[in-house]
């Protein structure tokens, strides 16, 4: 008979490996959700140092504790370049925390969000309502297809955000030149499309092709980064693609008046800050 | 009988916990040194993903892989804004990363490294050779107690670097008012301390505390940022203290012409932008 508990130490951990070789490991007080949805295996734990947490295919989407940063970085720069975008489509952001972010703006006509699983966003109301919240009233949420609809749409959008997983399970559509195209396509002259682009630190190549890919498609390209402890190095990849040239350092500040002192990592000294890249960074793009 | 290695997987694993409930993970090909010298234990692991890693009393101290990142920013920051740097202190850094990194400046007439753990220079010199090689000329080596030596001395020096271990063990000396106090009175009028302030996610009340002891005593504090996917959040806090106020942004490019495409982190465009702070990190020194 083994004796597993004699030190008493009865503690659940879970380690997300970021590479076969690394990873981070969160003490874990109990499991809230685990389900398989048609698309993907959601797990919602409730860890000590972050709060609660969503995976998606074992990978962290985001923590009650920093979910934050991802959030604020891919909404607030690039709605300060756009300086009156009225119409946004975001395309997954299942977990609402995007368009909570963009439902801090006046002036906005519309806000879509295209997620393809109910169960993600069922799950976000349940388990982080300070996500789901308070969003804007001419927001909507559809759930479906974003490949799809951005094909089917006849509509016209300011500021499209890609807030998917990775290139991996249901995801994979999202990564190809016909979607971007489609993208393209529905962005109005002046538009942005802004997505995230995983860790330099450990995909400096894929992002290398990516990001060609990406300005051959739209024409530009503008990199950014942030730090988020939970994802893969702590060091994150954000990319805005237009097709006419940004100044990405000229920006309203006005906009963001009235909720600026609620945010926790944007503000208007940093937005021009994270787009000047460390040199190993930089060369990626070179 | 037990038979463990049933799966195949003979996997060696290094976890150091940042926090008592997270972590970072790390697959280990083997120990290459474990000593107790008279002042820590001194580790060096191979690690599959960041080559190989120094431990001092279990915290990771550097990498092959990333210990670029530290080593150019507590180094050219400072550098740059002096714009003319002639005498320089450091004070621990017994792997000589900073050392490397300040010898690559011309016009330097003094270089002076005071470590006082000698097994951290020696297994340096082993196992990290691409830290120890060309140094300095006018460089010395000085093994011996940094909280002496800044008591004692009479040189004046333009730069301190305070290189060392988070306040526990050796270097508890190394966070006293006292120790400041003597760095203060040899430092000279227009010159900078330089010192790492750990991760403002995890230690953001500890990091307030100690920069207002260094405001009171210097009067005047600049900190800023860098991403080091190895140390705890991956997001790290330096601090530079002065006895007169800095501009920052004010900075002597031509210093490092000769070697600048030789760095994978430091550039001109990111020393700016390095001090503007997230929001939340910004909150810590109002």
């Amino acid at each position: 008979m083994q004796d597993f508990n004699k030190s008493g130490d009865t503690s659940l951990w879970y380690t997300e490996y970021h590479t076969p070789n690394s990873g981070i490991t969160l003490k874990v007080k109990e499991t809230l959700l685990r389900v398989k949805s048609p698309f993907q295996e959601l797990i919602i734990l409730d860890t000590y140092e972050y709060g609660r947490m969503m995976l998606l295919d074992g990978l962290v989407m985001l923590t009650e504790r920093d979910e934050f940063i991802y959030h604020e970085m891919i909404t607030h720069i690039p709605m300060h370049i756009l300086k009156n975008a009225k119409n946004i489509l975001i395309i997954g952001g299942g977990d609402c925390g995007t368009l909570r972010e963009i439902s801090r703006y006046k002036g906005i006509e519309s806000i879509k969000m295209v997620e393809i699983d109910k169960e993600v966003i069922d799950a976000s109301k349940k388990f982080f309502p300070q996500l789901t919240k308070g969003l804007h009233k001419n927001s909507q949420i559809i759930v479906g297809d974003g490949i799809d609809y951005v094909k089917k749409t006849k509509s016209k959008f300011d500021l499209i955000i890609i807030d998917s997983t990775d290139p991996i399970g249901p995801a994979e559509g999202l990564f190809t030149d016909a979607f971007y195209n489609n993208c393209k396509n529905i962005l109005t002259e002046n538009g942005i499309l802004a997505l995230q682009a995983e860790s330099p630190y450990f995909h400096s190549e894929s992002i290398g092709i990516f990001s060609k890919r990406l300005k051959k498609i739209f024409g530009n390209i503008y990199p950014y980064l942030a730090h988020i402890p939970t994802y893969p190095s702590g060091m994150w990849q954000f990319l805005l693609c237009s097709k006419k040239p940004l100044d990405v350092d000229s920006i309203e500040t006005k906009i963001s008046s009235h909720f600026l002192s609620k945010l926790h990592y944007y503000n208007h000294d940093l937005h021009k800050a994270v787009f000047k890249l460390p040199t190993f960074v930089k060369r990626i793009y070179e």
